[in-house]
């Protein structure tokens, strides 16, 4: 306990999870870390679900964290406690309270949140640490996420303190707070490994109102391993960061990598292991398994992130080898690993996961038929926007080929055509980079689009380019796929419906 | 003479525009100053133009600006000078060309071109200049644009100097060019006022090929004067402000402003004239007439930008005044004046024109009937992602009230939900931040939609929360009014069709 909680008067606070969740009142606002399933509170949300099934004392709160939880998000959402949520989760039974109208979801650009609280009130944050220093510093575990304005913004705050999370973890965070505005200066990273902050979250001992002891490990990820579609589109972006160093516009050693959730991305990363390149640099929201095998491959030099998101078998590897890895990466709070000034300064290479894309090359990440959320669409626009270069990859079809995932025009629009350099499916890969809404359309449709779909969108296309306009479209067929699929549950048309 | 050309070898290349224009070949790459019909070449598009319709030689190139020409625009188009044109234009020939798919156009934010230009293959940069300076040094006039990275890829490079240009202009430049990827640094700008350049657009003698002496003023703009709608929206804004200064959000002197082209956004910076704000400071790209109505009467300290686009009397008036106002002013190249670290670091208040919006807050600023392409994004993307509050303005209705710029789903998006805090129409205002997408919907209805289609959007949105969804639609409709204005002329439908 003297090593975790080194401030000594803060040692009488220490409370169990039952009596910290009587300081969650009804109504309240409440910033809680945790960023993709890692680094989240988790003995004091399981134990408000307890003490509200115990009692049916329920109570409804703001739920705003750094993205998703692990199985708090879960927990809280089935028992109802989840009044609003910001700024993303990947949870289905909170999905599905979202969909049905009864959790208010306000997605957010994940660098863009941290701003936003700035101007909220914030009743309590709790947040998940491996110790407390001498003055009240809080050092996070596994994520940063929105932590670092949540203490600064919260009335009181309570710390969860994990003993499954090791001592090694102290030290790898760097935690940099922009000034207040009219006072704000450039955030001063130029180069992946720049330390610009503290390692720990700087908190007024005073508001510290209790600290929960636990040793519940992150809830692991559910990565996919690569399959035959996610490795060949792994080898497409590969053979084409290869021609971007012959034509002079990448080093060899690239420029730093971000790579999204999902499976395609971690394929992505796996594949970097048998190419020719090294000393790769990582810039990135989220390191998934792939990150921690290019270190043990020597292929990466470093790597900047706000979590560890990792499977159950990586998480105990990383968390047992963190002397070895330490001195190579560092977590910064999402602010920062997402910030539009870092990402552009350094040139990014950012690949991203999308449901369906257009044949203009608008992305659709988070709503499934336009209508409910998948995800949301998290640190994806920060970084497609801002990178050097912009990837995003979708399998070419969904749902057995019952799905295109190239069609005419997408159901939601998460990135548009501007902020899209090259679009990848199993199929092939569309460069887009300088080329005009036609030719983005032919490009899209021939390199693309599954087989079972091409011929129908080339005849969209051609019917529309009669009617004219810099993106043609027909207007009563633009969304008629999305259509058909809710209503039949397959958007493949009988022929004599093309013609 | 000498005045203009300061440097003597430069002298002796002097041509007239019709042996300038032989430089131009066919298929060639050029870069051209011109931003939003200022600081743009003239003198040799009309050349070019001249020559191929006396002498049939006609010539297609690819035409990269920094924005929209004047008339060069025009005639280039016209003439069926131009294969591509990037990255914004706002000229009826232009938009026909483009929209018939004869014009290749690739639209890109204005803050990016630069990056993509570093990529690209430059022939030739045409330059309008007020001066050259000793060692090469070229002097922009009334907008800086993409004119920098120009200059600095291109293989040749032509100047007009255009006497007409006073020489006071000499000195409100900040010409600033971010080192190449990955040894970037920060860009130093803290304050509106910070400058960090030169005051010239440095150039190796060498490569100046030709000078051409020319007097053509800059084309006018044709900036509608307020009307009562468009005082209206100014009107509410101007409340927004003064209820964000007693939140504490904004201190008194509000934040760095900007304000898009167009009549609305005109229209609210004169209505700053009259609101209790002083000291402002203004962070845009395009400085319309009302800026320097705002100086005249004392209430901005001071303004950066990218260029002055102004109305024939204002233009005399400024051109003539700048011994005055230039303490209080500087020109940017595009990259800086729109660049989101620049933008989220001073927490700019956004206000930007809007064609439509729909019941989720998501805004098309481009393409109407999501087709036919009106101006292009411009620096919309660029100040609405990264501004602290970010505003978009349009009428409730167009076309007589035959459109309604409220729509269930709009046929284009250029800005997500995301992006948009506020919307504004002569209807009222909508404050989005912090809403879950059910309920921007209800506040965008009530609030913002005409009293003409408020209760078909009612019915849309009831009939598809039924169906459920984070952001319920009903896809067989969603771009069933679009379609119908396209068939009918009118989106007002039948009653028995709204059964
Ligand atoms: C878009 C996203 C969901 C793709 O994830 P993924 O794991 O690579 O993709 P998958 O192919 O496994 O698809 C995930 C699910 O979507 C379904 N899906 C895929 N394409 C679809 C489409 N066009 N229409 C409907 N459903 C689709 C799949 O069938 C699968 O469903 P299941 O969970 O029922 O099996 C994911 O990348 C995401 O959430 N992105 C948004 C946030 C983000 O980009 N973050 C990165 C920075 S944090
Ligand atoms: C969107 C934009 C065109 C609005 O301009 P504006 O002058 O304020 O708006 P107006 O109401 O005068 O509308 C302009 C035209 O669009 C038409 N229009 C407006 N709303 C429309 C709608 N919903 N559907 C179809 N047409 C519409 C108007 O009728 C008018 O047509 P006209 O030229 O034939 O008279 C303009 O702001 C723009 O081009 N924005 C994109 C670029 C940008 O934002 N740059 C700012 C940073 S540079």
């Amino acid at each position: 306990m003297q090593q975790r909680i080194r401030n000594h008067l803060l040692r009488s606070r220490v409370l169990t999870a039952d009596e910290a969740q009587t300081f969650i009142q009804d109504g309240m606002t409440i910033g809680v870390s945790g960023f993709t399933r890692s680094g989240d509170v988790k003995a004091i949300p399981r134990a408000l679900v307890d003490n509200i099934r115990k009692t049916e004392n329920s109570r409804q709160i703001h739920l705003y964290s750094g993205a998703s939880l692990g199985d708090a998000d879960s927990w809280l959402s089935t028992q109802h406690v989840v009044d609003r949520r910001s700024p993303y989760q990947s949870d289905p039974d909170t999905r599905q309270g979202i969909n049905c109208g009864e959790i208010r979801y306000i997605e957010q650009h994940l660098s863009h949140s941290a701003e936003w609280f700035r101007n909220e009130h914030i009743d309590l944050a709790i947040i998940e640490a491996v110790a407390i220093t001498e003055n009240g510093g809080i050092i996070p575990t596994t994520s940063v996420g929105n932590s670092p304005v949540f203490v600064q913004k919260a009335k009181q705050v309570i710390v969860e303190i994990n003993l499954s999370m090791p001592e090694s973890l102290i030290g790898i965070h760097d935690i940099y707070i922009p000034e207040n505005r009219p006072f704000r200066t450039p955030i001063g990273i130029t180069h992946v490994a720049d330390r610009i902050g503290t390692p720990y979250i700087p908190c007024d001992p005073n508001k510290i109102v209790g600290i929960v002891m636990t040793d519940d490990p992150d809830s692991p990820s559910k990565i996919v391993a690569p399959d035959e579609e996610t490795q060949q589109m792994a080898e497409y972006i590969l053979e084409l960061l290869s021609h971007e160093v012959k034509q002079g516009r990448l080093s060899a050693k690239l420029a730093p990598l971000q790579s999204g959730v999902g499976s395609v991305a971690n394929a992505v990363f796996s594949g970097l292991e048998k190419s020719p390149f090294n000393q790769l640099e990582i810039y990135t929201e989220v390191m998934q398994d792939a990150v921690f095998q290019l270190f043990d491959s020597g292929k990466v030099s470093f790597a900047s992130g706000c979590s560890f998101t990792l499977s159950e078998s990586m998480r105990d590897h990383v968390l047992s080898s963190l002397p070895r890895y330490r001195k190579q990466l560092l977590l910064r709070p999402q602010e920062i690993s997402n910030h539009p000034e870092v990402i552009r300064r350094l040139g990014v290479i950012a690949i991203n996961g999308a449901l369906e894309v257009d044949i203009y090359g608008n992305v659709n990440s988070t709503h499934v038929r336009g209508t409910h959320v998948m995800n949301g669409i998290g640190g994806s626009g920060d970084f497609a926007r801002n990178a050097g270069l912009t990837i995003f990859v979708t399998k070419s079809t969904a749902k057995n080929g019952r799905i295109s995932s190239v069609v005419p025009f997408v159901s939601h629009v998460d990135h548009t055509e501007h902020d899209v350099d090259i679009l990848v499916t199993e199929q092939g890969i569309a460069d887009l980079r300088g080329l005009s809404p036609r030719e983005r359309a032919k490009t899209i449709i021939e390199n693309l689009a599954h087989p079972l779909y091409k011929d129908a969108l080339r005849d969209y296309f051609e019917r529309a380019c009669v009617q004219g306009g810099n993106t043609p479209h027909l207007l009563d067929e633009a969304l008629s796929w999305h259509h058909q699929f809710k209503e039949t549950g397959d958007m493949r048309k009988p022929v004599s419906a093309m013609m």
